[in-house]
């Protein structure tokens, strides 16, 4: 299977939002390249100490491999040991203002081969916001934006991935979903491989429109150190979630991926306190009554 | 199989352990009972903002079920299906003061019964510490405790079991151990019960002796955001070992365990940087030039 036309998008998907990003900022992103020992490599574009951004990084990677782990195929046990090509942008992005939400956004293809056989390939991806302080509005602009992008493909996609990212974002641990949610899928090959790839780059193109409008409407809120405390306390569930739970940090971390680039999506500051509890009728205790409940937005 | 015994012995190294903390720090730790609705329960004793400790716990648990997990038995597959009863006391300390080491302690025991048949019983646990700015003498009287704990059971145990310690608090997504070692021993019962419990006991009885002299000699050592940033930094390293590869904890937090009281192991406030480099020959590179090196300490 020719790649190139997966690699151009993802390639140019990433410049385009640290184009977007870097103008909402002012600040630039760094830039490092970096070579996979075992085949492939990528680019991480980050940035650290931004004018809005506290830390945050959009990366992209190209990794191949001679025999496909058992661990990254359990729906596709037949594919185990196939040669394989993984490839995608993901993003995290950890703003300082505790009133803009942190939002992940990810999507990737996948190809298994096999001389005499044909490709197997499948798509994932999704995006999702984690806000300290919800705003109702924002969220139903987030959701909203990625129901319309989703619905070329069909009315059922956006709330069945929906659905699958409410079930996917969840800490388990504390019963707690990360954060508002948003779409998520995986393993999609069904409809044949155009549509697959063009549902990915729907999702992919509409990040920015999902999330800049929410931080240009909050970046200018005052905040304090009680704000700023609760959203470190609350970044420890970000980080709870990534290195418990998240498949991809995870299978990163264990097979060799490149750790600083992984490690990138978690929080600049980040507090853990025994046992708090928010006071009732205060807005971080809305934050847990309201936002923390799967619900739907759009 | 009659656990009293062991269970007076935990309860009690937990109150003695406490009681010393309390004296070193000049603040009460808080004590919090609780019950786990699939059986047995805990006691979790933990202070936050001490005077000398920002943040620890040593907990004391006592859970009991119906079918062992496979999980929970590797090395003893045939035991999966039996009922099961755990206990033990588990510890981590973070100190504000950078000069003075992250320590952690863990004694336990398991037994899985069976109708009909004799019980299976095994030991477990260790010590280890992890400091931010490495003093030699220190590591040296750490160690050193932990070998003259253990010379009465034989002159084979401290090698085998300090090795086994740098082998278990390794970091392999950095390729980094976590601190400078200490003991660990799993699935101890050669020997017979009364050595296997009296090993673990003089393991659990050594930790204040190992740990507080280092403590008590650095405690007033001046420090400045300097210190405190980069004790910040390597907190991070903690949370990454604890989250992603200490078998303890993912086994607490996957099967219902109290997440309040398993969590009490994270640093109070963490920073994450992108590849940060310590500058050549600063005490910062020491850390990891010298102390971050297993060797042979005593």
């Amino acid at each position: 299977m020719d790649t190139t036309r997966l690699k151009d998008f993802f390639t140019g998907l990433q410049s385009r939002i640290v184009a977007e990003l870097e103008a909402f900022d002012g600040q630039p992103f760094r830039t490092d390249s970096w070579v996979r020992p075992e085949g492939g490599g990528g680019i991480s574009r980050l940035i650290e100490e931004g004018d809005f951004f506290e830390r945050g990084g959009v990366n992209f990677s190209h990794v191949t491999g001679k025999s496909l782990p058992a661990s990254a195929t359990a729906v596709r046990p037949q594919l185990a040991g196939r040669s394989w090509e993984a490839m995608g942008v993901s993003l995290v992005l950890h703003p300082r203002n505790p009133y803009c939400p942190t939002a992940h956004m990810n999507v990737r293809c996948f190809v298994a081969s096999k001389e005499g056989e044909e490709d197997v390939w499948w798509f994932g991806g999704g995006m999702d916001m984690t806000p300290y302080y919800g705003q109702r509005e924002d969220v139903v602009h987030f959701h909203q934006t990625c129901k319309d992008a989703l619905a070329p493909f069909g009315d059922e996609v956006y709330p069945k991935y929906k659905h699958w990212c409410d079930e996917y974002f969840f800490l388990k641990h504390r019963n707690e979903p990360r954060g508002v949610g948003g779409v998520f899928f995986d393993d999609l090959n069904e409809g044949g491989f155009e549509r697959c790839f063009e549902l990915t780059q729907a999702v992919g193109n509409a990040f920015t429109k999902a999330y800049l409008p929410v931080l240009a409407k909050r970046r200018e809120m005052p905040y304090d150190e009680r704000e700023r405390d609760f959203q470190a306390y609350r970044r420890g569930r970000y980080v709870e979630f990534n290195l418990v739970w998240d498949r991809g940090t995870l299978f990163g971390l264990q097979s060799g991926g490149r750790t600083e680039s992984i490690l990138m999506s978690l929080p600049p500051i980040v507090k853990w306190r025994y046992d708090w509890q928010p006071e009732a009728g205060s807005p971080e205790a809305e934050l847990y009554e309201v936002f923390l409940k799967p619900q739907d937005w759009a």
